[in-house]
């Protein structure tokens, strides 16, 4: 795959927002490898995507920003520019379970996730060997009742010192506080073992099994303060019977779990999930 | 299709039900088409469901009742033997969308659904004509605010009339009032356009199009007292995206409510349904 | 849904085809409601489609085509644009088989499907009642080992007569002439009961039960010269068992054949399928 | 899960054989934890699967055989008692791809997979520190045009020395000698990437995108001389669409892969596949 900018817009919906963007881009002589758009006529927000060949265009990353920024301004984007041969910055926290981690730990060594992988935080110890191996900084930060405070001061510290810009809580089994959920909006992504809305909170297969649901599945969001509530980015289900205990439901909802928060964070590597009014738009 | 008596039975669970069940059959030279146990090991329930080659068998059906009575009074059996040629009475309830009482009828009229039709139902009239056009009587009973109670037992009358033991809510749109539900308990089959327990109540691809959820669903179960929280037989869902609609999820919803309400119905019109704590054991 | 143009490009890719595309449609103020771009770079291929509201625009449909020619002949398009108040003409055409026949029927009444049907051709009588019940004129062409000739030009006069721009071939069964597969090439649209290329010519399901396969589906594809061979637009599968017998195969294929063929139909008929190089584009 | 006995039974069909197994258990009092039937009509073959709670029986394994085997020769049953608590010896066999065999050994390591996993075999040496980190021995055995004989009699070494009743080709991409294909016939998993019987043999993922395919697919299946045409135990699917490449088919594929290869697998693990004709019945 060869180097691109991927340029992301959300803004007010109007005429000639395409044609201010594309004709700036071909003016350059920008070879465009995907584009996506979106009109959401409820909002009347507008939102796109376009994936340009760097080698075609005569700037560097800033220098694309800096002759961009008057179309920003004129249509009051949000915007950003990403350079695809700049992987962002992932801290993966989980806790005893393994499977999410060692699957996200596996597509990222075989080339299939690009990302970097500064270090793993995790309340227990026992995924330190699997994570080691992958040559990747393991810290055991753990979180008793009475010391949460002080622990989620030191996981802020560990973020901070290693410049992450995304997190993933990969079956992390804690509630992280207000304050971070809100300070790294839209850059936390975990994967809930239900088909969200259903089953919100604790035991969500135990909840699934007490109700007999004929399937069930995982939701890969990303965090806000309200528990289990944040913008969905990928959701996955599976078949289960009559015959399928809490426990068949806990292994079979784990390949679930695995495609699902694969995928969504994928999406949100590659800078194709915008977030607005609490959904997403994802250009895949 | 050659005919067969289906003997489908719940009881507490114990060694021996299989061999004094299966010893029975033999004795009588019965031969079985089709098994399934369950041990439901929550409840220490067991369920079964034998389906017999008729002609195997030296009795009618009312004779192979006789005979089975004292096996079933000794295990304590909640049991029913059902003969494949003796098809089920269903009512078809419907309001003014279409899609799944047509599905239902065409199924029905190329043999693909085994059951009698005795007359459909609707609140409205703009169903009639294809209803007739099936050869099936078509019963217009209204129902506004004012008048539920007369409206109820005018379907009520039409129920015990045609002599129904299974009525299809296929977007009835109506709520059933108490005593129907309890009368008829395990044989009114109802169609949610959600996946349940998300979204229960009016308007759920509304509901879900606010939640900004990836998948819809749609749920078959048999109605209960309890709006939308009765024994789920089926359930069926569809990947959507951004791009649609509320209007695009009530038409691509309509596939799945199709298939999982026939799949449903038809595992109840064969026998294939154990109701069991709110649950469902379904034997396919 | 409100008016809208469908503008349909396939060309060489280069550098500038978007932005000359969007100013053209920016300085005469159009609102473009939906957009999608596609670069096939193992053939050099550009494809776009636009959907733009009519009534943003100051031209009727011949206006914007003539207006727009001049773009389109500079970047070597191959192009159309449509009018979604125009809907297009298909001839469904059947055989004994309702299924798919009804399907579509049914989801043109309820208005789900945007096309006009100006008749349905087919080489048995059984489904003239429904056909008629549904106000479209029903042709009977038989069609024997020793009549084929005679019967494919009837059928020939039927389509010219009624000025059909697309023909389906709901379960036709019969293998249509190549010079008519030439003339109204990427115009006929198939429903093939098997997962292609598996299983191609007679037979499908009996295939699929000999060679024991767990999942079985259905393709819906354009019609070409070669059987079973053209561009595909849509696929579906549903899962089988052992216990599954090939009645049991066709009965469960059928809702796979109708929900391909009507989605295909939905994209061809929405001006979203592009051919070439006997794949398809299908922006959805 | 408490320790349990599969007794597991393929025969001529007959009336009488489901009430002496199930009498033969009930006299030992044999608390039966989960059964299946199947009745193969076209073959007049019959199939049956019990699992028996081992402490509710007075027998070890070799004890139940013994008192079984009249039952057996009685019915000219093929048939085979397991322990649970017995696990099967798997050799995992690999090339370069680390997907399916990584997948497979995080499942083991987790313990969702029960059997013992003496060592792996591939042809490459890339994998040998990811398989040696789970403690497992790992044997480079490389295979060259010219030396394939020495390097299957190698193999067959290590399978032999090994004890392995089980081999799973987790993408070994090398074909098996018919000879050892014959030898270890049933007992021999492979992993296909495609939607069997399409696209077999080398570069299915390129065959597919040369079709233009709208679905993907992989195949878990018994090696037998004839390439890719052995019994199929699982097949899984996932949508594609005209922007995934080749590699994006590959990346997508693996995830197919690995699900279709661990359910097979867990099934022969569990002794719930029986071959018959070339095809399998699965007990789930």
């Amino acid at each position: 795959m060869s180097r691109s900018y991927r340029l992301v817009i959300g803004c007010p919906d109007r005429v000639g927002i395409v044609a201010k963007v594309s004709n700036f881009l071909a003016t350059y002589n920008g070879s465009i490898t995907e584009a996506n758009h979106h009109s959401d006529t409820d909002s009347n927000w507008f939102f796109m995507r376009h994936e340009i060949c760097a080698d075609s265009l005569p700037f560097d990353l800033e220098g694309l920003k800096t002759a961009f920024a008057p179309i920003a301004n004129e249509f009051n984007m949000q915007w950003q520019i990403t350079d695809s041969e700049a992987p962002k910055k992932v801290i993966l926290m989980a806790s005893k379970q393994a499977h999410c981690l060692v699957d996200l730990l596996h597509r990222w060594h075989s080339g299939d996730l690009h990302c970097e992988i500064p270090c793993v935080i995790s309340n227990h110890n026992d995924l330190r060997s699997i994570v080691e191996w992958h040559g990747i900084p393991f810290f055991h930060v753990p979180v008793d009742k009475d010391n949460k405070a002080k622990s989620f001061a030191r996981v802020m510290e560990l973020i901070t010192e290693h410049e992450a810009d995304t997190i993933v809580l990969a079956r992390y089994m804690q509630i992280l506080p207000p304050e971070v959920c809100k300070q790294y909006a839209g850059k936390i992504i975990n994967i809930h073992h239900s088909f969200l809305p259903s089953f919100i909170g604790a035991k969500p297969y135990h909840q699934a099994h007490q109700r007999g649901v004929k399937l069930i599945g995982a939701t890969c969001h990303y965090v806000t303060e309200e528990l289990d509530a944040g913008p969905i980015i990928e959701q996955d289900i599976v078949r289960i019977s009559h015959r399928d205990t809490v426990a068949d439901m806990v292994r079979l909802g784990k390949d679930c779990e695995k495609t699902a928060l694969a995928h969504g964070l994928r999406y949100h590597l590659e800078d194709r999930v915008i977030i607005h009014d609490n959904k997403t738009v994802v250009f895949v």
